[in-house]
């Protein structure tokens, strides 16, 4: 066992955002400090001593970008050298779903700027970040097939639409309309509600639909899998 | 970014081995040195300054067990505090996969003894080493639901007894044979070959089967998943 180790441990959230407005989007920081002053970034910083992983996280995001996330999960740790220029920093990143428009964004400390981009237009990021994204994205992509994380980046009733819209997004890809109402009625975590809503270019008011989030872990503890 | 971060980074790895002799088992090492000297432990240790994350983790189990491995997968990453009683030690773990049969065990460094146990008669582990284990099996159950590592844990060739026994001891339950081998024949990466052995309580030797593996990758491409 070495005594003299020399690498330090940050953390870096990849925080995804929806709204049907903007489709999918991640939360980014403009760097205050060097190394990649004024490059755009995902938001993190080093582990304190006395505080966990997802402590760590919460603070930054919270430092950085003045948003705080219910969903936050455990992605990959990347701990290639040269990453960053500085030292060996060994990142443990995470991923985190949001609804954007619950949030006033505030940069602060090491971020001089905070902004939401389309994931179709993201900016040239710092250090292996674009990486992180891809495998945060992938990961995202891999989730929303057997578990109906998507739920997280909707409103608390919405239209089917809007269902089928999050996943396109988050799919990068068409997905059958009557299939996909058919797969996910079957499993029975959908609860269509009695209120309706005037959508865009329909004639009449259509339902609105509830996630039945205790529907769907009785199904999960019986072994019933959700699966797009 | 605090710059007196005193924090540790180290690798352990979770490696399971299958024989139809001995089922499902786990690699395991005896600590040389405190803390928990003379407990079982999982193998690993500091990951040195110079080294990648998956090189600390071969170093570490050649060291301490004499086993090198091709299939290894990185974990979780575990930090809370307390789960060293020395320093604040985040561990980045991974798990691996071995056939048993190819490498002799052999201790050094800091591993006073190394040992496969079966799944099920698991001493008392060091640290929170126990539930790291439990994650590890947890994920290749999961895993192997979707994606065939389980062909990492037979010989090349099988006979297909073999193969349901390994799901069997993996997944821990009973798995229905005609079933099982209707699902795994359909996706047409298991080749029957024009060898046969003679099976324990079999009238008449049977075919063995091999795993072929540029097909699964050639399915894999084409999106179509392997489920059990």
């Amino acid at each position: 066992m070495s005594t003299n180790q020399n690498i330090k441990v940050a953390v870096d959230a990849v925080v995804f955002g929806y709204t049907s407005r903007e489709g999918l989007s991640v939360l980014l920081i403009k760097r205050n400090i060097d190394p990649f002053k004024g490059s755009w970034a995902l938001p993190g910083g080093l582990v304190g001593n006395q505080e966990t992983l997802e402590d760590a996280v919460q603070r930054e995001l919270s430092e950085e970008t003045g948003v705080n996330i219910n969903y936050l999960e455990q992605l990959y740790s990347f701990g290639q050298q040269g990453r960053d220029p500085r030292n060996r920093v060994i990142s443990i990143t995470y991923y985190g779903l949001v609804k954007p428009d619950g949030f006033e964004l505030k940069a602060n400390t090491d971020a001089a700027d905070v902004k939401w981009f389309n994931i179709k237009k993201l900016p040239k990021l710092a250090f292996d970040h674009q990486a992180i994204l891809q495998v945060a994205r992938t990961r995202l992509q891999n989730k929303m097939q057997y578990e109906p994380v998507g739920f997280e980046l909707l409103e608390e009733k919405f239209p089917f639409s809007e269902l089928e819209k999050l996943y396109m997004a988050v799919l990068d890809r068409h997905i059958d309309r009557r299939n996909f109402k058919k797969k996910v009625s079957k499993f029975g975590f959908l609860e269509e509600t009695n209120e309706k809503q005037l959508l865009d270019g329909a004639g009449r008011p259509g339902n609105l639909y509830r996630f039945n989030e205790q529907k769907y872990f009785e199904l999960k503890e019986q072994g019933i899998s959700f699966e797009i």
